[in-house]
């Protein structure tokens, strides 16, 4: 493992993120202090923020106290807003205030969001009178609005300079590339926006052209969008990049490839966890109290629908009495409509986060997803009567659970494509709220065809 | 909708990507083939092809004959590999090799990969030597190496320069640098590796410094990895480039941006479509034959589980048949324990994903989720007796079902942390099947659990 500890201007070879978290496990559980803060000094500060996310709160708190110091502003802007205030805890105004003053705009407003109003306005005192005022219109956006999410330093250029000339304005005061950079803004003398200038086109074309000679086009991103319709753009234009107009058509700033990625990983992992009735922001270290009241909401709408299942079995007590072999026969209803009610929806749920889905081939696929599930629904119909069939030598109860099958499997595809398309219309995610009523419904349907049928055909 | 044919250098309101949609719906259905052309004349490579992803097959034909000549070669390579045969049907060896002259080698090889062998050899005939070579390397790799993903073409510079040379150099050829280039890659004399020079650092410092001053350190990637595998480091390292080396050490392309966000999203969307049993290559619009076949092996194995979970209820007919209650909460049995399951699944899913669960911290983990599972098992299993109690007034049931939810919960977060760990020790995806093997689980031990207790209880 000495290898990891030799990181300099060389190509190294890829440590897996797990070999170094076993590493730092290692030196926690032998309280080797200066060795882990020698470490810490030679990760990155996204590096830093992923180990101390893959900590228990207790050791965290350790590691937190030999994060270099230089580096503590950007580790606390990298955590998950879940882990920041645990770390922040102990720090006194005076210390955050000197963590901001090498921090941007962005990542000061992202820290301040987690701060008491008192800390905070210490902190906002001893700012920059430029960056107060950028933190303070960044704070004024909700945290699901685009604004909240950009980086309000753009760098602006006019169209009637040479290329030459941006390069050497661009020299003149370091900070204006930071590492992120790939696309300037090109303004003109109104300072109204128009287009982009890529920083390979500044270098790659003849000095002496003009910038208007090589403007992109640019599509840009209303402020008080929601961040996750912003994410919809990005993926389905393809971009990378993108200059934040306010509702006046001004430039506030722009989302560039970083907070992009962010966005995006975001959104699939929030869509993903959604579908999985976790909350988006469940840590996977959060204390055990913590992670037990966020999941019983979804355990206790769950419990709802289940119940709602149970009390139309309740009406079917007759039937279920005389013929046992039903209920051994319900896991097998429950379950397959469910399976082919969720294939359908994560197809459609992706389908519809690109873009894909709209007008009239919402049609083609409602079409589409019907005949998918009679074809499946058949097929499985004749399998699950047959092994009925072998199983319990009863010609009824074979025929109640074919048709059943056959029936629930094309509800439960056309379900799956018909629930999310609904709620999209009511403006409601589909992601968060379409997979349990997707399960109340095939199991709700399953249960009364497969013992409506039984009744019918057996009593 | 005439606001989206008038795309120029200057910026444009943004267009949702379903109204371009919807609008080149009503062309299609209009059969208006020259406004389609135009309208497509405007559309960058990548949304056609997203365009193309979004309409039937027959629909898909029609658009693409009208898609611009010089476009049709990016599209190509930039369709799922699923639509691309069926776009490549009518068209012959030399129009292929007429759209191959003009793209990399990337491209080239990915396009040839869906083609027949005498196609493919001819293309390969017309091609220049040094790109038929560089073609010819890719296609040596598996598909789901990174080899198969990477760029060939790298831009490799000496460290003993200055940044002045590098950027006249680079001007040089119009070629060198392509939209995507963020990274410069530093060698020394025999062509080994240094590190990296972003475009950033090259316009920001003074021009007559040495590119040996601003070399960043790289993490290279070996070219056999697998693409997943890959995936994760650029996650759980946070870089956006990487070059690629072979097992001597040798640089042999690289990953880009463009490259990452691809196999980042396409890592997310895999590990969602596979924990809901729908095939990786499941497209939106597929044929209903294609869909209904790769959703039906899922189906399948679902089935087999679910006839377990049946074969385990059998057992238990006799006291079924005395107490129909008991089937009655049946759906509520195989609810909880599958919902508690896949929370659980989720969270550890993803963490495996970003790198954070190694070491001792899964110990922590397992018995963080043991107590998880406790504490909300015995809050619902509290719940779910006293409605059982209302709603059955009898002691025993509400007993048996109320210890049911405690231990299944309890059970079930365990294997949710579980069996992921396991695959994941030997060597299999766990995103790929812990799901069915959880649901498995959950459903055996819960029918087990609840009919064992109830015949101990109540027979």
């Amino acid at each position: 493992m000495t290898d990891l500890l030799e990181k300099d201007a060389s190509p190294e070879r890829y440590d897996r993120a797990e070999d170094k978290l076993i590493y730092l496990q290692n030196l926690v559980a032998d309280n080797d202090m200066p060795t882990i803060e020698a470490f810490l000094g030679e990760q990155s500060e996204y590096e830093i923020a992923n180990l101390l996310e893959s900590f228990p709160s207790d050791d965290r708190q350790q590691i937190w106290q030999v994060v270099p110091t230089e580096l503590k502003g950007e580790v606390l802007a990298e955590v998950e807003d879940d882990i920041r205030p645990s770390l922040m805890e102990n720090m006194q105004a005076g210390e955050i205030g000197v963590l901001a003053e090498d921090l941007d705009a962005q990542d000061i407003a992202e820290i301040l969001d987690t701060v008491e109003e008192t800390v905070r306005a210490k902190v906002m005192a001893n700012l920059d009178d430029e960056v107060r005022l950028q933190v303070a219109h960044l704070e004024s956006y909700e945290d699901w609005e685009v604004g909240d999410y950009m980086d309000p330093d753009t760098i602006q250029i006019q169209s009637d300079i040479s290329l030459a000339q941006v390069q050497r304005w661009l020299r003149q005061d370091d900070d204006l590339l930071d590492d992120q950079t790939q696309e300037l803004l090109v303004v003109d003398k109104t300072l109204q926006l128009m287009g982009l200038l890529s920083l390979v086109d500044l270098i790659k074309y003849p000095q002496d052209s003009l910038v208007a000679d090589y403007i992109d086009p640019a599509i840009t991103i209303n402020d008080r969008m929601d961040i996750q319709d912003a994410a919809a753009v990005f993926r389905s234009e393809d971009i990378r990049f993108a200059p934040v107009v306010n509702s006046f058509g001004e430039l506030v700033g722009q989302l560039n490839a970083e907070d992009i990625m962010e966005i995006i990983q975001d959104d699939v992992d929030s869509t993903m966890k959604h579908l999985a009735g976790v909350s988006d922001d469940e840590e996977l270290f959060a204390p055990i109290l913590r992670s037990a009241k966020s999941r019983s909401v979804w355990l206790g709408i769950n419990l709802l629908t289940a119940l709602l299942a149970a009390a139309v079995i309740g009406q079917f007590e007759a039937v279920l009495s005389q013929v046992v072999a039903l209920a051994v026969l319900m896991p097998v209803v429950a379950s397959m409509g469910g399976i082919a009610g969720s294939q359908t929806l994560t197809v459609v749920i992706r389908g519809l986060a690109m873009g894909q889905i709209g007008g009239s081939n919402r049609w083609w696929l409602f079409n589409k997803e019907l005949w998918v599930g009679m074809i499946n629904g058949i097929i499985w119909a004749i399998v699950m009567a047959v092994i009925a069939q072998l199983w319990f030598d009863n010609m009824q109860i074979s025929t109640v659970i074919g048709c059943y099958i056959a029936i629930n499997m094309t509800a439960a595809n056309v379900s799956g494509i018909g629930i999310p398309l609904i709620l999209k219309r009511m403006n409601i995610d589909p992601a968060l709220s379409a997979s349990v009523i997707l399960t109340t419904v095939t199991d709700i349907v399953g249960f009364m065809s497969f013992l409506g049928l039984a009744s019918l055909l057996i009593l």
